[in-house]
């Protein structure tokens, strides 16, 4: 990649997510909680051109290497994402993120009525229908959500 | 600026929206409307260290001149930022945005009472009580805004 073409620099220690879907960086951030009043550098391209996608978001964020349940959370909504940890600028650990076909614990249903908002002993679990758009269904009361349901709940 | 505190790099043609307060630069994207869904490449970077303030954000538009209201709209959230616009990797203007003492237009009182918000005739008008944090007293009602009630409208 060219040095013109690298819209952000590299960071030293931290995480990148890349191929995020064009246009869903900021989606991320908010599923991760930044608000920006955070303490760390971050920094985002959105709408980059991209070989595999056409184009595609990245976020850097410096001095932070993401958890396991924060990388399932972004697998919600940029599915081909790639998360690398980068430890004195080389990428130590790679993986693509990965929305399993059942999903627990991670959103709420956002119907009021399902059982699964009750004080009952129930966990919160979805059946994916479709990655992209996204398209999740409650495994007790058949409620479909989609993105905008589930960025609500961060 | 050595190659690697630019954590953003250069962009040929468009706006860059410099020295806005740390951690602020996600508001000034969403004032000025931008989802992620829009067609140019947008970078950002927050809580880049900083030698006129102790922390800043940066916004780099591609392809994009604001305009001088929406300049004037970035001036309720980031007092100190300067706008670039960019043509051929040239700046070709500079300036840095300037919060009136009164406000007109730009926003609406949030006090669902306040005359300004019935079918009078009415120019929504501010007086700039404190810039940073930000405090705006309506002219008719004297409700008192804050920056968040200003977000909430964009």
């Amino acid at each position: 990649m060219s040095r013109k073409t690298l819209r952000v620099s590299k960071i030293k220690n931290g995480t990148v997510i890349d191929h995020i879907t064009g246009g869903h960086a900021l989606d991320v951030i908010k599923i991760l909680g930044i608000t920006g009043h955070v303490d760390g550098v971050v920094t985002v391209a959105i709408n980059v051109p991209s070989k595999k996608l056409d184009t595609k978001d990245m976020v850097k964020i410096e001095g932070r290497e993401l958890k396991a349940e924060e990388v399932d959370k972004i697998a919600l909504l940029a599915p081909h994402a790639t998360i690398n940890i980068v430890r004195n600028y080389k990428v130590v650990d790679k993986q693509r993120v990965k929305l399993p076909s059942v999903i627990r614990e991670i959103v709420r249903c956002a119907n009021p009525a399902c059982i699964s908002n009750s004080k009952e002993p129930v966990q919160p679990t979805f059946y994916v229908d479709s990655e992209e758009p996204l398209r999740i269904r409650c495994h007790y009361c058949g409620y479909i959500m989609e993105k905008q349901d589930v960025l609500k709940q961060f």
